[in-house]
């Protein structure tokens, strides 16, 4: 069989490791010279298959590939974009595959969350309603950790290390500062449905009175009565308070505590829930406050990756390649553990349709019994995805991170008006 | 002459390096058993002092010393509280100077910023009045870099680096999630008066279109008008806009902006100044925003400290025990600057009278003309400042601090009831 053209795109959120699985693609993909022709990339996921802007990674040399491991963000730019249902519009699809065909592509690999597995599947029953010759793969990737069928995602550990890591240091600084009037801190984490970013500032724990003191997970309603207690319980005791709040906790009426429109003083609430919490700490209690929102920074952190959850971005970077040549439709690598210490994994094929669109949010086991802290089993579930560090070279003091240069692919098309 | 008892404490916001010049005190003094006894150490600056509530810290040994350096935070904690003019509360006095003779403390180091320095000139002075024999040395500790006579102030560099790098990584995060209608990211960052904190985040910029795109300093009066125009003309060049702010930015009749009182909506704005200008460039341009306020992170992350600002933090606390045991009362050991490129540096003796309560704004000539970004002058100022990485040890995939084990120094004195 003659060697067909591989596409690979990025959706969703960006990881700091992200680009660890498109290196492993590009790397695995060359091993496979006989199935694999070239590798392109689409630029922004799947709006550039739809605008036909691909870019070719198949001359990257070793070199380049290091670089491209080691680097950030999305190299080839993502995209907050679901294709239509294919019976609403089929001319996007048509699209698509006309792109797909333009380019000999007969291995398409999406690299994103819940939403882009969903992508995935859209376009395999595209091309196979069309008789187009295709195999779709998707390959995991998200900071937040919700994707069913792995049992971690990639890019979730490294982000994890970097708030367990920030939190441990700002937790220090808080102790230095704390004064007789008390002062809390609160570090507001992405995590709009799931409280996995959250509960990894746990590990920043090593004694019972290290900071995070208090966590506040989405998956439990938020209780402002027994938070406040608490908080006092803790400045009481050590003078200061940290606190980890997902930005997605919930009232007991399941709407999210931001949005409830409302502030200490009666207006319209505008800010995130560092903020409002601080405030509201302070308004009742009087103590002085800091909060943080990491925002981007916490998934961005190339500096600071857990080597683990880099190694797993590559793995299933060159899984999914595995499975794409061997014709395995629809399915994604996930990650399987087979033991926590030593901490062992696998990767293997997960059929993509039970797994689109879930949400995978922290089981209550994970959850201390007061709802306010991670129990030993989430700590230990979670201790290993943050190991071992992967540091970028640097050159003149920062992170020598460095763009791969891939040209881009000519136009075959005419431009897409959908 | 006999040895006497040295006291050390922290003032003021702590630092990534604040310990390194703790752990350069004690060391130094070893060196000096002839003319330093016991290293004590205040808790909490001089409120310690005061409280009579000091350890000592004559027992750490080598590996402990390590440790130390490396620790982020105020090891000993810190305090903001400035003593009384001594015309108005003469007992205050009293006390700090019962409790060094208690303690037979013959040298006083205060490591802080612009007030801490009044502080040793105000001890030094009651001493006197006193006839207590005294040595008063202020060590020059500040992220902002405000303090007059040092090129640049012990603490700042590594700031300088981890924003340089956050930003440097925010940037690739915001190119990757740049989509067709535009998008910004607002860093907001230290500093109510002075800028050389978002002046640092140039740092990350190597090519002209990398971010940061604009940065606003508190030294350069805020121009909406201007801003608005340079923030459209970004995204339309490269769809994307990435801000560094100054948290001091302020309007051209002085007043800070985010305490204008006002918001979009009418009501009164109670957000930080990040999400302040990201909601305003939203409403005017209709642009997506994220915007992040590392707070702690920024002056906390020991994993990313500068290896020259930490030698640098590390040598103005040895000289300052030479300074002490010399009998050079009211000095701190200034950074001077010898040459940019290769940087060098030497440390000397500066009189705390003239620059104690100065602050040192960032020079116009460091700032571009525009106002919205660094000169090459301030640039080739920066540099130097950042260079050098120094990673703690790792533990369990996370920075392993270890706060000294410091005994309490049995109290003397009643109780202060001041």
């Amino acid at each position: 069989m003659k060697p067909r053209n591989l596409l690979y795109a990025q959706s969703g959120g960006v990881t700091a490791v992200i680009n660890a699985t498109a290196a492993g693609v590009i790397e695995a993909a060359r091993m496979h010279a006989d199935s694999v022709g070239r590798v392109l990339a689409a630029r922004h996921g799947i709006l550039g298959v739809l605008d036909e802007d691909l870019v070719d990674c198949s001359g990257l040399d070793d070199a380049e590939l290091l670089a491209l491991r080691q680097l950030p963000g999305g190299a080839f730019g993502s995209c907050r974009f679901d294709l239509d249902a294919p019976a609403d519009n089929p001319a996007q699809f048509d699209r698509v595959l006309a792109v797909l065909a333009a380019h000999n592509v007969g291995y398409f690999l999406y690299n994103g969350g819940n939403g882009s597995m969903e992508t995935a599947i859209k376009i395999s029953q595209a091309a196979r309603a069309r008789g187009y010759p295709l195999t779709c793969v998707g390959v995991p990737k998200t900071v937040d950790n919700d994707l069913e069928g792995t049992d971690c995602s990639p890019g979730f550990g490294s982000a994890g290390k970097y708030l367990a890591t920030s939190m441990r240091e700002a937790g220090l600084d808080l102790r230095a500062m704390a004064g007789r009037r008390g002062r809390i801190f609160v570090m507001e984490v992405m995590g709009r449905n799931c409280g996995w970013l959250a509960a990894s500032t746990v590990l920043a724990r090593r004694a019972p009175d290290d900071a995070p003191h208090i966590v506040l997970f989405p998956e439990i309603p938020f209780d402002e009565t027994a938070f406040l207690t608490r908080v006092e319980r803790c400045v009481a005791r050590l003078g200061y308070c940290a606190i980890t709040a997902s930005e997605g906790i919930r009232g007991a009426d399941g709407s999210l505590l931001i949005e409830q429109g409302h502030d200490l003083s009666g207006h319209v609430q505008l800010g995130g829930i560092g903020q409002w919490l601080a405030r509201l700490v302070h308004a009742r209690l009087d103590y002085k406050y800091h909060w943080t929102v990491p925002d981007y920074l916490q998934r961005a952190a190339g500096h600071l990756v857990s080597a683990t959850d880099r190694s797993q971005a590559e793995a299933v970077g060159w899984a999914a390649v595995q499975y794409a040549i061997a014709g395995r439709d629809c399915v994604m690598p996930g990650i399987r553990r087979r033991s926590d210490a030593p901490y062992r994994w696998e990767v293997e094929p997960v059929d993509l349709a039970p797994i689109a669109n879930q949400e995978r949010r922290v089981p209550r086991s994970f959850i201390d019994a007061d709802g306010f802290d991670l129990s030993p089993a989430g700590l230990r579930w979670l201790g290993p995805l943050i190991e071992g560090q992967a540091p970028p070279p640097y050159l003149n003091g920062l992170p020598d991170y460095r763009l791969p240069d891939c040209p881009p692919v000519a136009r075959r098309l005419g431009p897409y008006c959908g």
